[in-house]
């Protein structure tokens, strides 16, 4: 018998999620029935869309039913097996949710190569950020040489990723980030071109300065005022990535669109929302070739790793909302 | 010595235009130097994007300036020329402005064929707003047979056309219109498969009934709360083609944008952009399958022709915005 720590959605938030929101259970677990797999989990994925899942609003996956674990990404190794393509010591990642152990069908699990990278990393550059990163970029917002590309939360998993993307395929990248020390990180560190700090600038404005001739691409991680000013300094062509929007998911109703969308029709350009599961099939292609850039050192990966277990799930979780974590958010167990 | 009236602008309005935007002009023309045409306007094109021009901001095309003639586009004859390309009494279109006569250098002026069809046809079904309606929603809006098409402004010179070419090209056909005399129009007369009244009609809900199974182009002339509307109901990999924003072109500040616009990305949607005169080189291509559906009776054209002359521009170009206009506003001369 397993005991287990676990956190599950006890009540629906109404903005952003404190003690109320969260139960932290303990129960057994049974014996294995045939075909299954006991993991034990090591990492665990904090994701903006986490916000979104907690809603009673179906959305691209069912939302999480109140009493139920969870839902969320992790990094963990197989302890107990009755499931042919899983050994003990393997280490998987796998939608096992906000637990420390967790039996598994093995349905959408997948076997990690911790020589390649360690547990964040495959949980940010080479997991879902680094995939939203990749099939956002290249194929949503169809990136050329030479595109001038300006990222929002552009310290964050996804966002430091696009931007290093971006560099390497030959753009001029632009990052938007909140305080001096990411910003900072962005241009020294990544190779960003140029970074504006939109707790202290007017973002319009700098975007006019820093991009004269308009932006190419605009990959967007945050929505309200900053995406209107992307808006307000298209250039013609101009493609908008809706990949996240995390200024609104706490708000209690929905807040204002982006007031500048009719320039759209004066610069020629699109906005175009994604869900990076639609490219499930073409993952392997992107690790590959993410894992490359990683090795030759041309993609660095900052994973923010919080210690402290299950227990800590939802302070950790609202450091995403607060913009406290800078690169991958992970919480180990 | 030829005199005419013109209608100038006397004063940037904020809001909706009244008497003291306009200022009626009389001037004498001078005698043609060469290479230029002496025209008389028969009839003038009143455009909702004349909105726009009035307001000093750079758009797609300048501003028209205080003082200057309103701009416009026209069905002419040429009275007088010195110019190798025209002969007195030709038809020609072209950007003549609000005036009885004018003196042109020819560039931009096209003959027009008052065999195919009549002068305010060639303004309408087979001028700009059937070229946009053409381009707009097989270009931009890549509309496929078996797709559901919803159109907004369905009533006007844009979407009536845009309605019937959705129709022609075997998708299912939803308009969006202010009243029950046009979407009685609509459905009876143009053969839309269903009209929605957003004057007493909830749009949103409605569009659930008639579109069950989401739409996947929304041709939006409006903007506002109908492109809300049809955000709430996407199907997966929606094109939405932002033509106009009818809504919100009085409005003395911008609007809030689409609330919805996240819809984008739980539908893989997306919203694109787009100017007529971007696709210049292939009207001749447009006016030719179009010519051919009117003369087999497969579009119907509506034309709202104003009487009046020059001295009713301003009245005339309000009904746009009060929706008192059926099918291309035309004001004769």
């Amino acid at each position: 018998m397993t005991t287990t720590q676990q956190v599950r959605l006890a009540k629906r938030p109404s903005g952003l999620p404190d003690a109320d929101t969260w139960n932290l259970t303990t129960e057994e677990l049974p014996a294995l029935s045939p075909g299954r797999i006991l993991v034990q989990v090591n990492f665990i994925s904090l994701d903006p869309a986490m916000r979104g899942w907690l809603n009673d609003v179906r959305s691209y996956v069912p939302p999480v039913g109140v009493g139920e674990v969870m839902r969320s990404l992790d990094i963990a190794t197989v302890v107990e097996s009755t499931h042919p393509d899983f050994a003990v010591g393997d280490t998987v990642s796998g939608t096992f949710g906000v637990t420390e152990y967790a039996i598994h069908d093995g349905r959408g699990v997948q076997k990690v190569d911790l020589t390649a990278a360690g547990g964040p990393t495959w949980l940010g550059t080479l997991g879902m950020p680094g995939m939203t990163a990749y099939f956002g970029l290249l194929e949503v917002g169809d990136l050329r040489a030479g595109d001038t590309v300006v990222v929002s939360a552009a310290a964050g998993a996804v966002g430091s990723i696009a931007g290093q993307i971006a560099k390497i395929k030959g753009a001029t990248v632009i990052g938007i980030a909140g305080g001096a020390e990411k910003c900072r990180m962005l241009t020294e560190e990544l190779g960003f071109d140029a970074a504006i700090d939109y707790r202290s600038e007017n973002v319009l404005r700098r975007l006019r300065e820093v991009a004269p001739e308009g932006i190419d691409v605009y990959f967007d991680n945050v929505g309200g005022d900053i995406l209107d000013a992307a808006l307000a300094n298209l250039r013609r062509g101009a493609r908008i990535v809706i990949c996240g929007a995390i200024s609104a998911y706490n708000a209690e109703k929905l807040p204002p669109g982006p007031s500048r969308y009719m320039s759209l029709l004066v610069h020629r350009a699109s906005m175009t929302g994604f869900v990076v599961f639609d490219y499930a099939d073409r993952y392997g292609e992107a690790v590959a070739e993410i894992s490359g850039w990683l090795a030759e050192g041309r993609i660095k990966s900052r994973e923010h790793v919080v210690d402290g277990g299950v227990a800590r799930f939802g302070e950790t979780l609202n450091m995403l909302f607060t913009g406290a974590n800078t690169g991958k958010l992970v919480l180990a167990v």
